[in-house]
This record gives C-alpha cells, structure tokens and sequence, in this order.
C-alpha cells in the first residue's frame, strides 16, 4: 500500500518530468467529461496522468505519459470529478473507527474529510485524538484532524467530562503533524464572546501556529456585535448554521459557512436559499455531514448524499460539487493538494455512472489508486490496534437501581409545573416547554407521553446524576434506552418510561463497558462501542447493521423520529440551544452563557 | 505612527472587546454602503468600528464602540470598499523608492501589494530585497515581498547582471519575515518545465517555507503538457496572460490567472473576455499592473485605474472590486488579513465620491488610520536611507564612443538580411522581423526607420557589448535614448539612430550612476535613478515630471508609442517572446527554451 500523502515538495520533480513525458505515469485515466471546479466547466474528452499520490498532468492527450506499467482506465465519456471532501465531520458519530469509516465512505465517493474527534477527546483526551490521528493515517483519505477546543464543552460548573483540554494541549496537538489543521468548532462561543482567557489563548495557539478556527455558534446572528466578537476573536467559520439569516450574517462578516446534512440534521434545505434565492456569492458555502449514523452511510450515502440532496434543493449540480470540493480546501489552505483535479493535487478523484445530477459514484481512486469500484473497497486495509485504557472506559463501580431513576417532585401530591426539554425531529435544537406534571408521594408521574432522562457520570471523576424530563420521544409502551454516546461529556445517558427498564439498559451497558441498548418488556436491542463507549472495533457493515437495530427496536418501542438515536443522543449537549441535561442538572443558554436551571419552575 | 501590522493572534483580545463594547475603537465609520465582497452585496448603512490597525466590528449601529477619544468619520452613504491590492507588481518599474510609492498609490486607494523586487535584486542581490523589504515596512501598505526567482532571468549563458539567486538564497530569503511570502514570477519557465536543477531546488525550498510560487509562462498555452510540467512542479499562478486562451487554458489547471494592466501592456481588454464572454468562475482571476511608469500613476491611477479599466470592459464593479480584493487576499492565503472588510483583517479601508463605477478614491484607510483624503497624503512618511553600495552600481570603467555603435555588416558593400526586433505599442511581446539593410564600408547604415540598440554590460562582470537592431521605433529625427533600466538585467541599453549622439547619452547616465537620458541635436532631457540605476531618492512627484519629461522628449523625436519608455525598457527581457537583445547578443525563445542567434541571418 502507498497511501502516503507526501508533501507536494518530495514529488514535484517526478510529477514534472511525468507531465512533460519524461517518465511513466503510475495511473492514466482517458476521455473524462472533467467537471473542472475552478472554471466551472464541464471539459470534454480530457485525460489524467496521475504520479504515484498527485497527479501530474491534466489535458487532451496523456499518451506521452503511458508506458508498460501505467494503469490505464477508460473513462468514456463518464462524469469524473474531484474527491468529495467533508468540511465538518466527527467519525465518532458513524461509532465506527477511521478505518472502518475509510471503507464505508470511499465507495461513495468521499476521498478527504475534516475530522474533529472531540467526542473520543472528552473521553480519552489527548490520546484520544493521537489515536484517531494515527488511525487515519493508514487509510486512502486525506483526512485532516482538528483539535477540539472546547472539551468540555462549556466547563466543569455545567458537566463532567473525561478529560480537559486547554492552550497547552492544543498547543501540542499542532506539533502532531501538518494534517492536525485546526482548533475543531469552538462551542464554547459564550466564553469566546465575553473573552474567556482559556478560550482565547487556544485560539491564540492556533493562529500562531498558523491553523485554522473553526465555530460553532447558535445565538441569534443578527445580535452583530456579539457575533462580531466571535469572528474578531480569529474564529473563522461555523456549521452551526439552521436558518438562511445564520448563513446570511457569518458569510457578510467573512465566515466560512458550512451547510449541514447529517443523519438528523436537515438544515441543507433551509440554509442552502442563501444561494438558491439570494444569490449570494458561493465561494464560502461548504457542505458537511457533521455527524452521519452507520446506518445512513448505508441508507443513503455520505457527501454524495449531500450534494444529490443540494441539487435536489435547486443548486446546479457544478455549484453543489463546488461546494464539497474547491471551497472546502480553499476554507483550509488546501488547494494546492486537494479539491481539484490539476496538475501537483492530489489524485483524489472520482468517476460518476449515469447523469451528473445522480451523483453515482462508480469509482473512486484515492491518492493515486483506485480504492474502490461499483460499490465496494478494492484495497485492504490494516486493523488498527486500541489499547486495554480506549477500551475500558465506563467507570461507574456500582449496581444502578430502579430507584436511581425515580424524580422527587416539589409537592407530595398535586401538580407542579416542570421544565421539560421537547426533542424536534430532524433539528440539532430543543425547546423548553412549561408542563404541569403529576407527582404522588412526593414523586413524579409520567403521563402525557413524557419520558425520564437520566444521566449518571461515568468518567470516575464524582458520581453525579442528572435528571430531567423530555417531551416528543414517542414511546408507546414501557421502554428505555441507555447509552454512553451522551454529547459531548459522553455520560451514561438513560431515556425511558419505566424505572426498571431502565436500570436494567443501564447496567448492560456497564457490563458491554459502552454502547447503546433499548430494553422493552419483551427485547433486548444492544450495540457494543467499546473503544471510549463510542466506538465499535467492528467492520461498518456489522456496526451499521446493529444501529438499524437500534432504530427498529426503537421504531418498536413507538420513538418514530428519522435516525431517531442521533437526535437523542444530543440531548445532554449543552451548547446546543434551548436547554439540554447533564449530569449536573438542566442547562439553558442565556443571552450572556450558561445557567443550570430547576426542574421545577 | 502606528503602521505595525501585527499577526491577528497579538491584538484579538482587544478586538473582541471591543466589538463587545468594553474598549472604545480607535475609528468608526458609520453609514456606509458597504460592497461586501464576501457576499457580493452592496449593504446599505453599516458601521465599522476599528480597534488599532484592524476592524473589530461590523454592523448596523457601532455606537456601543464609540468613546471620547473615538475619531468618528461619517460615510453617509458614501460607497466603501476593501483597500486595493496589487496582486503581481514591481516597484522598480515605477522608478521610486517603496516610501514614495506609498505616497503615490494610497491616495488612488491601494492599500497592498505583492511586490517583486527582481529588479533591484538584478543589481544587489539579496541586499535589494532587504532594502525594499525594510523600507516597505515603515509604510502604512500591506507590503508583501517575493523573493525573485529567476535572477539571472535565464543563466550567464544568455546575459549578465549584478547578481545570481539560487535555492539557497530562496531558503534565507524566507527567514526575513512572513511578509516575504512568495517566490517571484518563476521566468525560467523552460528551465522549469525540462527539470532544471535550481529552478526545481528553488520551488522546493518555497513549498517548504510554506510559501507561495508566481509564475512567468509565454509559450502557447494549447500545449498542456508542458503547461502541465509547469504546473505539477508548484506553479500556482501566472500574470502572463495575453489572450483569453491563456486565461482559459491556465484556471483550467488550477492556477489563479493575474490580468494585467501596465502602463503599456494593455491585456485586461483581451484576457477579460475568459468572464465577459466565457463567463468562468471569477474566485481565481486577479487584477495586477505589473510595471507603472510614475507619470502613468499621477496620469490615470493605480489599482483604482485598472479596476475602472475592468469596469469599461464590462465587468460588474463588484467583480471587479473582487479581482482586486479578495481574489487577491485567498490567492496569498491571506484572506484573514487583507481583502475584505471584517472582523480581525486589517482595516484597509477605502471611501468612494459618487457612482461605484467610477472607482473615485476620496479617502483612504490603511492599518486604521487615515493616510489619504482628496488625494492628498495625510501622513508623513520617514525617509529611507540608502548604502553607498546602493547608490554607485554602474560599474564601466571607460569611456564610451561613438565607434561603439559601429555595427559591422557581414559584406562591404550591399544589402544584407538582417534580424531586426519589431517593437509593438501596449504590448510586452516583440516579433522578428528579417529586413534587408544595407551596408557599406562594412558597416550597417540606418534606413526606413530603422534603430540601433547596443547593451553594454554594467556590472563590472566582463565588458560585453551586445548589438541589435530595432523598428518601430519612430524616431523622425537625429536622437538616442540611454538607460540602465533594461529588463531584467539592467545593463545600460541604448537606443538610437545617431551614433554620436548614443555615445553622448551612454556617458551621461555612467555620469549620473544610472537613470534615463534622450538625446537630440537640440536636447538632453534627463532623470537621475541612482539607486541600482533603477530608482530615484526624489518625490514621486518630481519623478512622475521627470518621466512625462522624457516621454515627451521621446515623442518630440517621433517615438509615439504610448508610455514609450516601458515598452523600450523591455527590448532586453530575454525571457519574453519573440526574440531582445541583451549583453551576449540577440536571444530568442525556442520551443525547448533559449538560444541566441546572430544577428544577419
């Protein structure tokens, strides 16, 4: 295997004498209808002469280039575009590791992503983001890793994590290698806001080693002066984007701005009219997943799927590749290695079956080889090796009870009004609803079709527990569902109706030491992620067929919501507006930060 | 004075606090209407609140940032763009020092450059890049520096200058600061694309530093495979378009494409046409003047004129303003620095009178404060000293006489065909044309409107003496033009018809140490340039005069050409098709790279 992406500097005289002739190209591709990115154009007949990793020359004839050894592939005529390149993604999502996450997503045509593994970093710290590196190194994709900054997301006073990152560590995080690129979506853009020094200082690391700032930012954009503060503050793009105003305001302030369609994210068709009815100018949109459930990297794909989903909202399919190619590594300095198809880039390339509208991907060659066709990896790669501290990561030393579960209420017996968090399907945000709640011997009732959410510490740090109450989960009989993927803290997160249900959810997950299980009266549903309690170690397909599980048995137990798992497990992440609930209690975002709020109004 | 443009990470907490409003800005500019080139929108009625050298907050109402010592300009309405930036120019070229070219350009709302110093350092070698580099750096510009390439602009095989630049040089070069950002149009392209050695070693210590390569290609642009060669080697951008095929033929590679408009090379109006008429993607062309004579910087503008220039060819003015703005600013990575106006990027600012297409300069902001209004300067700026060794660089140690021009024919007596360089107004290439001449005693007489050029070597290298012939011209009279400014070498070239009167002008610059003589029977119109022979010490202003002198000296001798002196200065620049003379005789480009051919055929 010859993944290696060298920097450009090692191979220029190679990729020059190939390109004039003088020696012979390892891979030629014939007849491209190329999509050329930078000119917009779709060029006819056009041949490639790829160099090891890059590609050398790019033009009507290659066979100056082709000798006896040159794999020569025959485009004829097909559609053939650069590697699609996710802006904004964090692997942990998919729970599968970088290498399975490489075979699931080559095939559908994505060849580089920018990763931020702030979910295993909040768990494991910095090796959390060394093993994720290391990992990703061995696979075909440009991948890029971020730093996280905001671990733990806001601060100790509104959660427990596992670990703790500040300007020392990013600091270090950029001595890892050039492919560690940013500080990854600053969430804590209250703390950035009002000039948090922790905050500052990581960006201050950042520009100073000459990365990039990525945001995160849900207050409403049109208060310029506070989002004028973030971006003052160097922080130079954000996916954290749900209306066409969010869009409209970072895009005028210089942003970057990322468009998202994740599992359960849908804010493409919203966020895209910027383009499709303001006309704004395109160069710095970017599509990006953010998160994708296993599952819907089989369903429907990855930044295939996005960029299908963007032409399908009205954006010429030249704009909608646009926007997953050239400006995303523009967005990063990149150019020069990824997101075209021209001479000393990369030879991230992917060839289209049928219309280009369809977005079907049929090949896609990856640093210089092809690595996948009609659907399925081509190459092998390696198993990458966890050690026993990624694996053993749930450290909780006691039983937990039915009774951990029962919520005292202000009043013996009555009503009392309570702050319930309401889930919204397909949208990263929740509501905070005012409902009055039954309580009997000084307990509460659940009626109404709300559900408990639970949420115990897990990180061995103090023992908390958190309780709270959710309205739109949907169950329609005695259910629970428990897991470790609790964003960003990543707690053991219990969802039910029933005390003992839950316990039981609750322990198995103690004992699988991580991942996610629905218990009903009648089934068990379980889907192990030892690596951190995120993660699974096995193949995707295994991984994406135990998340559809998951859903179904969900599905079963009445929570009928799209990729309903994903939008769950975002209830305890507290930088995501209105109110979320962690371990240290319900968490609203105010105007100036945080606060942790009653239950009981 | 305050020109200290820090790095972003020095000053961010001040910015933040102010945008918040817990620190007064030092300026604010209210109600403007703002062209937003991020969006591509013109905005009604915005503030901009400026903390020092760079913007803090954009938006509706920048009241929350306004305290007494605030120096608040009203807009009111007023058209507001990002400062003008130069993408590819030579100093040199308008025969000043950087301070004075400060002086001459804010007030025409250029507020940076990407200068390339290759001339003086054709002279002084890398103590001409420092020079310019310290000077630039007491000027309210966002001077950014290249280090030249291609110095020879061939090899001493086909001219000899002051000095030779070599990777070594390259390396050391980038150690001076961030603001040397660029290797300097890479002219040896035929070194390049057949693997030369130092050319190669040269991009790879520029890929390295994590810098930047320009580059310098003339030949037929349809031949992609050498284009390709080019390219794969880390050439990601050219100002040496011609025609619309070069634009096309250039983006399609993935190269960011200068158009230029010199004060004689008038290329917009053709290379445009890749937008006008082809309409690709605008992000990566880029709107440059390469060389400004000074009278043609008081006479029509700077970067201001070129953009006008756009706009009469049909470019939208945001379009346009974007070529010469953020286009600018992404193709050097810099888009956080310069180019837009937004929070963190330097406030660069510059205040329009009247219609946006007409590009009117009324007040200029550079690093947040205020340099120029009415088009005038507002700031003094120091002055610069200079070495000795700066200012004693023409190194012939005889006199010149007439017999020095005596061009002997290859008959007694008769006509010969001879190789005579045709020289073309508004146009940097020259064409061979073989013309009869006669000769008699041996020697070559002048007739139908031919010209002499003899370039005498003026380093103090070997003496050479090169001998060409010219038309086009246009002298109607008895008259000689002597100048140590001869691209890129920058020899002492003389062009005349009178051989005494060539003698005359040739010891009247080795008097002056340099600069530009015309003489005629009736006349000696000169300007000093003692600095590398190449630049005066004196005020823009004097200069400007000194060049509309010997323009008009020119023209009085029946050399029309538009800013004749710039396309004259050009007759040595070996590296430019079709065939110059330098030192070593008459050079011309071939297809696999130079050579020199005699001058009778």
């Amino acid at each position: 295997m010859a993944y290696k992406r060298t920097p450009q500097y090692e191979t220029l005289r190679d990729l020059n004498a190939t390109a004039r002739g003088d020696q012979h190209a390892t891979l030629v591709i014939q007849r491209a209808k190329l999509v050329n990115v930078t000119t917009g154009e779709i060029l006819q007949n056009v041949d490639i002469a790829v160099q090891g990793a890059r590609i050398a020359y790019v033009g009507k004839d290659a066979g100056h280039t082709i000798g006896r050894k040159t794999n020569v592939i025959d485009a004829a005529g097909r559609y053939v575009t650069p590697g699609f390149l996710d802006g904004h993604c964090h692997i942990e999502s998919s729970q599968i590791t970088p290498v399975q996450f490489a075979r699931a997503v080559l095939p559908k045509g994505t060849t580089g992503g920018f990763f931020d593994p702030h979910e295993i970093i909040n768990v494991l710290g910095m090796d959390g983001l060394k093993l994720m590196l290391e990992e990703a190194r061995t696979t075909p994709m440009a991948a890029y890793m971020q730093i996280a900054s905001s671990v733990p997301s806001t601060s100790d006073e509104f959660e427990t994590n596992g670990a703790s990152i500040g300007p020392k560590e990013v600091a270090e995080a950029f001595t890892l290698g050039e492919d560690v690129i940013a500080l990854g979506e600053v969430m804590n853009f209250p703390g950035v806001v009002y000039g948090d020094e922790k905050m500052l200082s990581e960006i201050e690391e950042t520009l100073k080693a000459k990365r990039i700032v990525d945001g995160h930012y849900t207050w409403p954009a049109d208060d310029d002066a506070k989002l004028s503060a973030y971006v003052a503050a160097g922080v130079s793009g954000d996916h954290e984007v749900t209306s066409v105003e969010d869009v409209v305001n970072r895009l005028r302030l210089g942003q970057y701005v990322k468009m998202r369609r994740g599992s359960a994210w849908h804010d493409v068709a919203e966020t895209i009219k910027a383009y499709t009815e303001l006309k704004l100018d395109t160069r710095r949109m970017i599509l990006v997943t953010d998160d994708r459930s296993p599952e819907s990297l089989v369903d429907e794909g990855h930044m295939d799927f996005v960029i299908r989903h963007a032409i399908s909202q009205g954006v010429p399919p030249m704009v909608a590749i646009q926007m997953a190619t050239i400006n995303t590594a523009e967005r990063f300095g990149l150019s020069n290695d990824i997101g075209m198809i021209a001479p000393g880039r990369f030879a991230d390339i992917v060839i289209l079956e049928g219309p280009l509208v369809d977005i079907k991907v049929g090949m896609t060659i990856a640093a210089g080889e092809v690595v996948a066709a009609d659907g399925a990896m081509k190459v092998e790669l390696p198993k990458f090796q966890y050690p026993k501290s990624a694996v053993e990561s749930v450290h909780i030393d006691r039983k937990i009870s039915p009774k951990d579960f029962v919520i005292e209420g202000p009043v013996e017996k009555g009503t009392a009004e309570a702050r319930v968090i309401e889930v919204r399907e397909n949208h990263v945000g929740t509501v905070e609803k005012h409902v009055p709640v039954k309580c009997l011997y000084g307990h509460v009732q659940l009626e109404d079709g709300l559900s408990k959410m639970v949420v115990f510490e897990r990180h061995g740090r103090n023992g908390n527990i958190g309780q709270g109450l959710l309205s739109g989960v949907g169950f329609t009989k005695p259910a629970a569902m428990a897991t470790t993927v609790g964003h960003d803290s990543h707690n053991l997160m219990v969802i039910g109706n029933d005390d003992a249900l839950m316990a039981q959810a609750a322990n198995r997950i103690m004992n699988m030491q991580g991942g996610i299980v629905v218990v009903t009266k009648e089934e068990v549903t379980e889907l192990p992620l030892p690596i951190a309690g995120l993660i699974s170690e096995a193949p995707f397909e295994e991984v994406a067929a135990g998340s559809k599980a998951i859903s179904k048995a969900l599905l079963d137990a009445g929570c009928t919501m799209n990729y309903a798992f994903m939008t769950l497990s975002l209830l305890s992440l507290v930088v995501i507006p209105e109110i979320r609930l962690s371990d240290k209690g319900l968490v609203r975002i105010t105007d100036t930060g945080f606060e942790i709020v009653p239950l009981f109004v």
